[in-house]
């Protein structure tokens, strides 16, 4: 079913000599297993899945150099692998090659309360990490829904529903141990609060989807556990008020942590799916953190301006099975739209424009849905301007695939044009690898491509991914 | 007095063809002034200066770019000039060249107040800014001290007193218009609060000190004027004292918005300097941004914990006349250093650390001050662990420069060795030039060449900065 690699077809005498030398050392932990080399090549996406021609399990940073300088002696491809819970296709071995799987560099290595940071090798996930820490009355608190490791959030840049309060992963990473293409080991900065010594290798390396380096270790702040979290949830007559109650309570300057809305479909999917009876409106779900005479002034203020806006049915809780009941609804997002088509898959998409079009955006979106056969519900991290759409597709109905492909782009072409991204956390992979130069046009795309070159001249890190080869 | 650069004396027949294409359009806008050359050859720092053999004040983009592919063919050096206040020797044209005076870019092209954001050229003050958008109810916080330029201050990654509530450069910047090295014009991002398409060019700009291309256009982010803004100010017995409590308020997640250090004979200096009479102690300067009920708890928290560490004489207040006096004070730091000794000149160095290593840092780095004979206040963004010495310095004292030289290098060292950085905010120019390796490593900084070589081969662009040629 999944596409076999390049390579896979060619027992050629230079990829023997590869796997022989990466076995010498790996031993074990390094395989051409049919269904270990399957499950490496296909993420969460709705992307076909390409299959890698071995994976290897390594356990430290030198393990992932060694193998890196004998793949670039020979110019074979490696693709790095998480939790595989990338949306883009980020995983998939399109050139074949070895994937390099990461998930057992899961150590802790060193946390600095005092700093508020924390150094974890690249496999810990989030969650792995924000329970070792919850007795230290720390967190980190990037959410992107999926529980990926820190690595893998680092290289796609990942954010989710605290990034209007917290940044993206670009705002949190304070420093990464990264191996070059040709087996060097780097540290991008030291660990200081701020630097200006030189360019900010940092910055680059996250987002950068495993094109330009392996990235081993991870420094991150991490955030005191708030005092107090409440949630409140509000409905709207339609969507306009919604985000134009979402702009004021930016523009006022409300510290709030999480600011979800979901659309009218997204709440009847999740109604049928939890059996609950929310009320079928444009919704938003909002977490405040801070002193509790902070998140209940936070939440006054929030309530003045939803009600400004005929928002209503406001409710506000620091209850925590309140708390954990909202969160619940808005994590079976996904699974409530899938249920909507037993059978079917999820096509799930996202783009992020400035926050004065998105009301615009969200609306011309729909209409196209609606004048469609596919049900597509929408949910967005609306406070960034960032919003998914999950087309819930069957997948093997091409008819139904090219209406999804088309609904995607124009959606794409549709945000770029309000000045906005085709993925805003997504990443390219390789499934929007060609919105790339639409996007940036093509002097900056080849000064991308000029950096890519610069530390990967034989193309053997993740090829095909972000560029088209 | 100040260096001439090696084309100064080369009349090349090279070097008058790119004078004749250059001044064809520019017309009086390109020239050759000894006093003007001058005044684009010295920053605000003690490096010697180095006089351009041109200077080429441009008003747009277009000019910029047909300059940059002129002296690309001809492999003659360019140095962007903001506002002239770098403090490591960034603008010098070290190796002669063309100096591009951006300071007539200064036109504020867009302000988009529901999505918060800006778009000027990079010739726009800070002040400038500001002044304009004050009646809108907006402002940009970042705050190096001087009235920088955008594209200076994005250049150098600055930051300055409010990165502790609203980070550096790196974290306000959404987009650059940047003219690379061989005249092609790139943006490096859309408008999108976020995104994960592509590498991060906009950080890979931000601090690249003009050696990767020239900016000529920011999009940064804005904020709402804070309803209120209260100041404290609080004296310890000792610098540990001062510190930990810092450390305490970050840890709580106080949303402080200044919080700055001044040591005892920092006081002392502002006192003569001022007729003033605080008490000469270790002090910390506070500013709280928020609604009334929040600044109010804010300062009451902070009192409760500079308490806990000794802190004493806490005053608070929001009344404008008080704000103003204490920052009035804070701003003339570096004056009332200077005045320490007449008719000498200031060295002023900045290093950042983990915050948990800034206590240590400081008391090693006034130790050593303290055996030599050269006044030197400290201030610092302690919030950040980025802390200013002033070397109040004879210039003409060889003997002085060199025991300076000696306690700058040992302070860099220092940093380095306690996991810090060489500079916090001041950038390498050529100052720090020979630090960079000795805090990333030589392959972290073989990188940043590569990267470098990739957008700018012939070596164009501010050579002899961030790198030694």
């Amino acid at each position: 079913m999944m596409n076999s690699s390049i390579f896979s077809n060619m027992t050629t005498s230079d990829l023997k000599i590869v796997f022989n030398k990466i076995k010498n050392f790996l031993g074990d932990r390094f395989t051409t297993s049919v269904p270990i080399r399957e499950n490496h090549g296909k993420d969460e996406s709705y992307h076909e899945g390409f299959i890698p021609d071995a994976v290897a399990f390594v356990i430290n940073t030198e393990e992932v150099s060694k193998i890196l300088s004998i793949c670039y002696q020979h110019s074979i491809p490696v693709v790095p692998f998480g939790a595989g819970t990338s949306l883009e296709g980020h995983i998939a071995a399109i050139k074949g090659g070895i994937s390099i799987d990461l998930s057992n560099l899961n150590e802790i290595i060193q946390v600095n309360v005092e700093d508020l940071d924390c150094r974890v090798m690249a496999g810990v996930t989030r969650n792995q990490l924000n329970n070792y820490l919850r007795d230290q009355g720390l967190f980190f608190p990037i959410d992107p829904g999926a529980n990926a490791t820190l690595g893998g959030m680092v290289a796609t840049r990942a954010s989710g529903t605290t990034a209007v309060k917290y940044g993206t992963m670009k705002d949190n990473v304070l420093s990464l141990k990264v191996v070059l293409a040709d087996g060097r080991v780097i540290e991008t900065s030291k660990r200081a609060r701020k630097s200006s010594a030189g360019y900010d290798l940092t910055r680059l390396f996250v987002g950068s989807e495993g094109t330009l380096g392996i990235i081993t270790e991870v420094t991150i702040k991490l955030f005191g556990i708030p005092e107090t979290k409440s949630v409140a949830s509000c409905v709207f007559p339609n969507i306009e008020k919604a985000i134009n109650s979402v702009i004021e309570v930016i523009q006022i300057g409300v510290p709030i942590a999480r600011i979800e809305f979901a659309d009218e479909v997204q709440i009847e999917a999740i109604n049928k799916f939890e059996k609950s009876s929310h009320e079928v409106l444009p919704t938003l779900w909002m977490e405040f953190h801070g002193s509790e005479n902070s998140v209940r002034e936070q939440s006054e203020i929030v309530q003045r301006i939803t009600e400004q806006y005929n928002g209503s049915s406001f409710k506000w809780t620091s209850k925590i099975e309140e708390y954990n009941k909202l969160w619940k609804a808005r994590h079976n997002a996904a699974y409530a739209a899938a249920a909507l088509r037993p059978g079917c898959g999820i096509w799930a998409t996202d783009v992020c424009v400035p926050i004065s079009r998105l009301a615009d955006c969200i609306l011309e979106t729909k209409k196209q849905i609606q004048s469609s056969s596919i049900p597509a519900p929408i949910v967005g991290h609306v406070g960034d301007g960032n919003f998914h759409v999950c087309f819930v597709v069957n997948p093997k109905n091409s008819a139904e695939i090219n209406e999804v492909k088309k609904m995607n782009e124009d959606l794409v072409f549709r945000a770029i044009e309000m000045d906005g991204t085709c993925t805003g956390e997504h990443g390219i992979g390789y499934g929007k690898v060609d919105y790339l130069v639409k996007e940036h046009g093509e002097n900056t795309v080849d000064v991308m491509k000029s950096i890519k070159f610069s530390l990967d001249p034989r193309n053997i890190m993740n090829p095909g991914k972000v560029f088209r080869d």
